[in-house]
């Protein structure tokens, strides 16, 4: 399989690893090595350019560690739970709907715990390992818990998204924003989920790495200002209606799949492309790549619409990588309600209304001498409540009941009338709405190595996009002459002055040393030779065509730069010449 | 105090605040908020380009959990401990040398439990809040806690230090480097300390960034091959010594501290000018730094030198930035011990050397018969003894002893010879020794927004340096005309594709503007005005000098980048027009 010959190779040359081998491992963690983590950085910094160059949105950095009242707030206390149910004679413990799945076919997602139980025991499932019985399916947490501070132990968790961390401060973010939308906040890092037993490599991880932008708007507006940028682009769209059918997907332009409502809104839409050139950028072709809209089953109960950008992998088939969702106004919600923090915006009209209102007035003759002390109290009491209704108990019940603090109070029309007066309102209190896009940054990285991978005759090689490769040239003196020697380590120098990330490989034949230089997926190779000392020119190789030409030492780094970020190809360098 | 000062507008404008807000906080939790995110990526883009791109070190990423086992190696499990004590009336907790400290000024640093508790006691210290009192001093491990996985319930803690992450895969990593010293690798990332009471602001945080480099040498020579592009610089230095005696510190150059013994080695000191030029680079100046000793108490017992890079302020004093210490072998000699796995590395002799060596020779005609099927591993085992011992008992008693396997052997002179045999050995197995630079980035960013904080009369800003400024550049129409809109926009659209961070202000004075722009350290403003609609041109403000210069629309992107970067000053802009 290629999952495998792609895992083997990035572990044998520094890509990846798992984590603590010489501690016997530990399911779920993986080491990025010297290879990888380059390459995870510059997925990470495509995905700024992205996001926070061009799309102007603005990172922040929150802490992994939450305290337990922000993550009630957001459900992952109550909510964030995998039924599971344990082998009662091997003592093995399984997600309940993975058991059933295997043994029946069905799928059972969303159901109760009692209901799961009910199925393993009615088609009498047994353990798949040992033939055992299995217990009744309790919830299990999957967030790692943990205890802050040294006194009064309180809960805390390991952010299961880094999302929260977004919405907790929002008031603070909309200041910066100066109270208008909409706006756009991201943040990259670490989440973690306490997988039960993790066994698929790259695509499940206890920790892994998000890229989530969280994009405030108003919730009466859903159109992109920039939407028709996008607008002809073909999208492979699997919308719920096709995955029941049982239809393939879809291609269809964004215009289209806005006008005839297979996706909710532009904004959403907008992000569909905005994902689909980002994965692109990275290497992944067409074919590997679709949008699949979330079954009702699936969708968070208080989501508009949502979409998984899906990955084709030969070992996992079509995995998630990026979700795309309008998730209304649910998180700012459930925080003010936690929190008793006003986390709504003022959004103003585009011209001030005027409007009637009926108001309250007292008879004071009457009012104060009867409710002596209390009475201003009982007046701003009723000015709040809604005037209509008050008069509307007087004239049908003859008296309006007011309970304020325990004591009730009985208001008769002799204590007050009624004015109807002209009030300016500029605008009006709303939760916007947020749009999330949410990077699965690893699985990423998993699937840009597993779709470069190319396994020619001679050569096995990662066919990396070059401003992504994480070593960009590779240089070699032809033979180990110390004056090539030193020709290469002053070409390294300048190069690295430049920022250009290179190593020099002075070992083995040139073909073994090109090569070894490919496996890793460097883009270019310069080779110093004997004409080099005389007109001061060296080779470029190009991995994937293989094609050299020469070029000047004194232009190499900006010959290299334009060649790496794709300004400028190498056969243009031939035609110069 | 400027610490307040630089805080709350800090707090303010969206660089730093106190995380979870809404939910009352967690004390020793930081959001960076967009402001100081992007200035913190800055800074740890900065320090990438010392250690990764011109060092050449490689970076890796490994997990922010780590099994129990991996931190027993360490020693963290057992020794990362607080000695604490809590009040029997208030029931609130303290650090006992704290207490102690604040009560007696004793510095009571690396004493036992035992003879806390006693001078608690003696001294009759009680509780500073309520006067109630303290129970005896237990150990507290400041290791976030967690369990992993569902069954079996496995231990494990957030990682106290990014470092031990890269000495775990140490054999990975010396393979990617095909089996050579000297090499580097860095990790940037989070590290956890669950600290008692934090109550030092962005100086003691649970949750911080860490960027360690662990560079793994020959212990035969510390000496380092670029010593002399840092040999003339002058360093301030606070050995030991000084402190010891009360003196102040001194200033001394690389190649002298060297020489005269007061840092270890040309490899230290080499990390020590490192440290200093990235600081400076950052905006630091001399004046607010210095190289502190650690003194033989605060020292860790394995390391050969130590020194913490300081930075004044005027809330905290002296704080430790950056600490800088040989580890010597000790690291990979722990995980070797724990793990049962060679961490060593096979040096080459220079050239190989030939070494006579005494071999045991049996006489098999009377050996083979007397132990039978036992002969070949008594054999082995005598081969494996050092022979000059064995030759030694016969010499001395008439019979070597050989115990195997709870077996008794009696081995007399009949039985074996003995024979000089030469052998060729190419090199030999050792640990390297560990140079490491540990870079805390919260209290640099921390550093960086306090020295860089500038009261003028009618001014207030932070005085960042172009490159590391979180907004590069601000553009400003002179009046809200839709011509100059339209400009500012097209400016602003330019200026991102080309990766420069920038906004637009439309709002308020022209006067106005630019102070708000000043205040978050934005090194640039260009202004659109009506002449730019005539000649195609704008004027670039400088913030700290406040001069303007006109420029050309067109040339704007390459003119503010030479700019940022600093390879043009605005007077050059000047003169060349």
């Amino acid at each position: 399989m290629k999952n495998e010959d792609v895992m083997n190779l990035a572990r044998k040359r520094g890509f990846l690893w798992s984590s603590f081998e010489i501690y016997s491992g530990s399911a779920g963690f993986f080491d990025y090595g010297p290879l990888g983590a380059t390459l995870k950085n510059k997925v990470m910094n495509k995905w700024r350019d992205y996001y926070v160059i061009r799309e102007g949105f603005y990172e922040i950095e929150s802490p992994t560690i939450m305290p337990e009242e922000s993550l009630k707030a957001s459900g992952h206390v109550d909510h964030f739970n995998d039924a599971m149910t344990q082998c009662k004679d091997c003592m093995d413990v399984y997600r309940a709907d993975h058991v059933i799945k295997e043994a029946t076919g069905k799928e059972v997602e969303g159901l109760e715990n009692q209901e799961l139980t009910e199925i393993l025991s009615e088609d009498k499932i047994r353990c798949p390992k040992c033939g055992g019985h299995l217990t009744h399916v309790w919830s299990y947490n999957l967030m790692f818990q943990t205890l802050i501070g040294a006194k009064g132990k309180k809960t805390g968790y390991m952010r299961p998204e880094t999302a929260q961390g977004i919405f907790i401060p929002f008031k603070r973010l909309l200041r910066f924003f100066r109270g208008k939308l909409p706006f756009g906040v991201v943040q990259l890092g670490k989440a973690y989920r306490n997988e039960i037993s993790p066994r698929q490599g790259m695509i499940r991880l206890r920790e892994f790495t998000q890229a989530e932008a969280e994009i405030f708007v108003d919730p009466r507006d859903k159109s992109h200002p920039h939407f028709s940028r996008v607008a002809e682009e073909l999208l492979t769209l699997y919308p719920a209606s096709c995955q029941e059918a049982g239809d393939e997907p879809i291609q269809i332009t964004a215009r289209k799949a806005v006008d005839e409502n297979i996706v909710a809104s532009e904004l959403l839409t907008y992000q569909l492309s905005l994902a689909r050139s980002f994965l692109m950028e990275l290497g992944l072709s067409e074919d590997v790549l679709r949008f699949r809209q979330h079954m009702s089953t699936e969708m968070a109960h208080y989501a508009i619409d949502c979409w998984d950008v899906e990955v084709y992998t030969d070992r996992y088939g079509w995995i998630e990588v990026i979700g795309i969702a309008d998730r209304t106004d649910f998180d700012l919600k459930s925080h003010s309600d936690y929190s008793k923090e006003d986390l709504r915006v003022f959004l103003e009209y585009p011209e001030p209304q005027i409007v009637k209102k009926l108001t309250v007035k007292a008879n004071m003759g009457k009012f104060g001498p009867l409710f002596k002390g209390d009475a201003p109290m009982i007046l701003k009491a009723l000015e709040e409540i809604d005037s209509e209704a008050i008069k509307k108990a007087l004239e049908e019940e003859g008296v309006f009941q007011l309970e304020l603090q325990g004591n009730k109070y009985q208001i008769t029309s002799d204590l007050i009338g009624f004015q109807m007066v002209e009030e300016t309102v500029r605008g009006e209190k709303i939760y916007p709405h947020v749009i999330e896009p949410s990077y699965g940054i690893d699985r990423i990285v998993y699937s840009v190595l597993l779709h470069s991978y190319v396994q020619e005759e001679d050569r096995t090689y990662f066919k990396l996009p070059a401003d992504v490769a994480p070593v960009e040239v590779n240089i070699f003196p032809l033979v180990n002459r110390d004056e090539l020697v030193a020709v290469t380590l002053q070409i390294l120098g300048d190069l690295r002055k430049e920022g250009i990330i290179c190593e020099k490989d002075t070992s083995g034949t040139i073909g073994r040393r090109y090569a070894r230089s490919d496996e890793i997926g460097v883009p270019f190779a310069v080779t110093v030779d004997h004409q080099s000392l005389e007109d001061d020119t060296v080779t470029i190789r190009e991995r994937d065509s293989q094609k050299q030409v020469r070029a000047s030492i004194q232009d190499l780094p900006q010959t290299l730069k334009l060649l790496i970020s794709g300004k400028k190809e190498l056969r243009e360098l031939e035609t110069g010449k």
